[in-house]
């Protein structure tokens, strides 16, 4: 951490501060510049609060070297982490999974269908929301508990394991007893509660971006889950919002090498919600897995106009199915395989 | 309601689309255009998701003419609406309400203290967090349960109503026994489970706006609380996150004649945490009562450089009060008074 | 074009506004709904300010139906254009161009060596800023028309064609007489008198989408170049600003089918510029070719450490074969191939 | 400047770099830490370009802690800088200044009228646009130096100094003859040779701020003017570029005491093209002057729905006056005046 402090701070003040600064046990390496003083601290710093120490009227800036995330930084932990879901590996060399299936879950009968055809096409995971987080309370809120059984069912007609997006921990029984991976939706990327109740299960959790979130806070997010036990984090990018009005949020891609550098967990990338719009579903597809992406999570339907919600990013299966194909070579350049 | 349909549209396509419309008991005007045709739809179009409609490949565009939201809106709801907190009143032509107090409450005696020296200077609530959204799992995470004891203990003993953040239902409770209005932080403006639990008590509720939340996310994210039966919301602004480094985040103060524009409710600004930067503070405070604000919610500290979070955003007692005085005139300026 | 007026609306004033529109020879329909009354404009509204019928206090909101551009509209032109620069050809199912070269020009003999290490590596045209944007006055400006003149000398001894930056209108000459593309900077991509110079030569222009443009005005600054008879403009996507800090810009990539959905016009992306880390150039570049553009253009040096700017986003050549080398493979997935 | 070495740099290139930076005559000062070991330069920093020194592979990152700027600083030059233009005087403690006019010049009498109706509302200095920046080569582009001279006539007529925006070096010789503040309009804040030739006149220049530009990019454009000769810089906030679609732009009021702490250049307020909508111009008034502002520009037309172009942001003469007269008392209320 690099404390820079104004040429007029008064000794006795740089004094103070620095000798609070020691007695937490960091070493101090101080540089004196024609306009500020510039000093260093060596030791652990995370226990330090960058914003106290900027409320010195004297302290111009607080710069933190290290990352404040421990148990997901690859520094500490250089190889890759897989993660298991269902059967299904997730991470380092393992197979592209690909995750199809509707934005709202609509009944028993329509998600095992839907299943099938997302295991036909190549997929091989099924997601479906239940509990729907919605901007308007007017909206269809999801089908609930029903609509985890009906994906249940699914899963036992098709072998595909299941996930699905949890909203409050007061459900988090029925997401431990019946699904395989949950997901943290990007609304709730920073509902710090909910993220340390998944860290005390021992289920796989599907951590989406939100929407205005740093990468530094995204793995935050993912430290507060493994600081509570549960290290089985995998991350995925949903895209940031941005003043381009054309796709629904901007799909930032660039994050898969950077948390691949940073981390060593997985990220997958869906590029239905990022863009809000089914024709640029497969281009992104691509090139996630161009970019080298563990995974991809993908919005489909088997009659978009018809859906429940979100049908106009959700894919029809035969275009799925083209899609998985193209992806099976592009990985294949990249030395990956699809699951 | 507008959609817009290709020229390529099929007649039995667009037929299908417009009977499916009207069968829900909107009306339907079409304009035939040289490129594309529009089609206007007149009725109650809430019952529409736009986004279903999208996903027909044939349709170019759906746009929405009436607001989403009801229950906020004032085109239903002429009236400013009064809210209480505590016995005090804010909103419409009241008396703008000046909210003081620590991020962190750090124990029952400095809350007291503070609580005394915001009321002294010119405060009329009291703030503080007990329960902490902090990016971090390693830092201080409030003192819980004991924090809002310590408030209630600085309420006895000053008069001032309270006002701290609740982050889970599961302590909806405490807050509905203990706490004179509830605050809902930025990170969980989205957060639609917490959402509907304090749309079910019968206390005010402090609605922070997302960090990228848009003015309509925000309002929606009222009328969530408000469909359940609790009407007493009032908005508070506290910057959205902008590419500019300089400042935590980018208070927008044009959401004030917009909020009051488009609905009837109260709306304050909090400058601390849009700023976080003590300096910005006052300029920013007297910049938000001559907008028009009904109200500032600030952080107040004895000794910033030892508070236990966001030091380097809270003023001292004395600024406070200074503050206080030059808003006091300038609220006066455009025909208001501060409680 | 689509208007929303209120319900409040007098009908002298609705008639007054309506009347100087049909004199414009615009048919109108109108829509009557509960709460406000919505009026089709049908004919040629590109006639038309949006902000002078918003300036009417009855009027609620003023929304445009068709594009705004006409000459880049693939609507009214449906094949691809080519365009060709320097005898390369771009667009279209012609082979990928891949550009290469140092970010800024650092003499002739720099300047050849670079070049024929472009070309070995695979690259088919040449880069290099003789003419530098640079945020600091005290920065290093660039070479100038030295710069050009290297490039001139490198192009004599590999064959590869030039492109390089246009700051202003005055250089025009030089750059007509020296140089095969032109390029436009981001910051100048609404520097509308620079645009319209470039746009009475008859040279390709790269046009670099602005820091904060939306795709429409990107399309419509190309339009300005377009209108004065210059038709041969190539987009290049090169990162946004967002929030995010890890990286200098976010990489929209998924401007790339939308570009060819709106557009007939080719789209490069430069991942150099828009990650500003040459650790993330490869992965973007892959994913660039999987999404379907055109080209790249990438900043290749001998030595980054030792470049005269921007060194930390180059690549040395051998990096810049390999990815030539894996872009190959992924094209041909898509049935591209690379020059 | 502060650099961050990786634990895996060898020594010999830690060894290497430090040479090199201690023969630009720069003191290093070390300190080795667990995980990463820090370095701190002394001495005068901006000979040195970051992003070269970042593209070393063993440099993990660079921070400045000196401003990049030194004769826009405030802390080389701490008294106010008072700028001035027609006889009018910006700054420091001098009288706010309230320029107002239309956006677009549309003829000599229509121009004489309304700069008439501007100083009888109060208004000291006439604005109006002679060569428009628009978005669309189809939209009105100004009457060049036909409106140039009817500012010229008002100014006769009227006495008030007026400022236009250049939008083209080229035309730099018709501004120095006639105009009494030249702008430079957001789009072309980062347009180096523009700053540059204005840089090298003897005329005040009104700074706008681009749509998505830190503050201290915009403190480089200010110093790219004086690095050339001429220190008479105002700056203007007119609005970043947000997510947020019910305002044009967000008005960051932040930058008044930002843009004070940083340097010693006045700073303007232009409301109406920040939000785009004349309903919110007043309310963002008086926060400016609040919040300290030195003066406003405000779009003010006798007949907004007839101007020729953004008539929706534009006042009429009479709720002009009004602003001025409310804005007389808050200013009177921070110690200021209005001229």
């Amino acid at each position: 951490m690099i404390i820079t402090m104004k040429k007029s701070a008064p000794k006795q003040e740089i004094d103070a501060l620095m000798g609070r600064l020691s007695s937490k046990g960091l070493q101090i390496h101080s540089s004196i510049g024609e306009n500020y003083n510039v000093f260093g601290l060596v030791g652990d710093t995370s226990v330090i609060d960058p914003k106290q120490i900027e409320a010195n009227p004297f302290v111009e800036s607080v710069v933190r070297v290290a990352a404040p995330y421990k148990k997901a930084n690859r520094l500490f932990h250089p190889e890759d982490s897989i993660i298991e879901a269902g059967g299904i590996k997730i991470g380092g060399q393992e197979k592209l999974v690909i995750i199809g299936g509707p934005c709202s879950i609509e009944g028993r009968e329509a998600t095992v269908q839907i299943a099938k055809a997302v295991k036909q096409s190549g997929g091989c995971m099924l997601r479906g929301g239940a509990y729907k987080p919605r901007t308007s309370p007017y909206a269809f809120q999801g089908l609930g508990t029903e609509g985890i059984l009906a994906m249940v069912e699914a899963r036992k007609q098709t072998g595909l394991p299941i996930v699905s997006e949890l909203m409050s921990a007061d459900k988090l029984d029925e997401f431990v007893e019946y699904v395989d991976m949950i997901q943290i939706g990007a609304r709730n990327m920073q509902n710090f509660d909910l993220l340390k109740a998944v860290g005390k299960v021992n289920k796989p959790v599907l951590l989406k971006r939100g929407l205005a979130n740093t990468i530094e806070e995204w793995i935050m997010a993912a430290e507060y889950i493994m600081a509570e036990g549960n290290e089985n984090v995998v991350f995925c990018e949903r895209g940031i919002r941005t003043f381009e009005p054309y796709t629904r949020n901007t799909l930032d891609l660039s994050v898969i090498p950077i948390i691949k550098e940073k981390t060593h967990l997985p990220i997958i990338i869906d590029p239905s919600h990022a863009t809000g719009d089914w024709k640029l579903v497969e281009a992104m597809s691509l090139a996630a897995i161009a970019a080298g992406a563990d995974g991809l999570i993908i919005e489909v339907h088997e009659n978009p106009e018809c859906s429940w919600s979100d049908g106009a990013q959700s894919l029809k299966p035969k275009k799925f199915q083209e899609l998985i194909e193209k992806g099976r070579v592009i990985a294949h350049v990249i030395g990956r395989e699809i699951a």
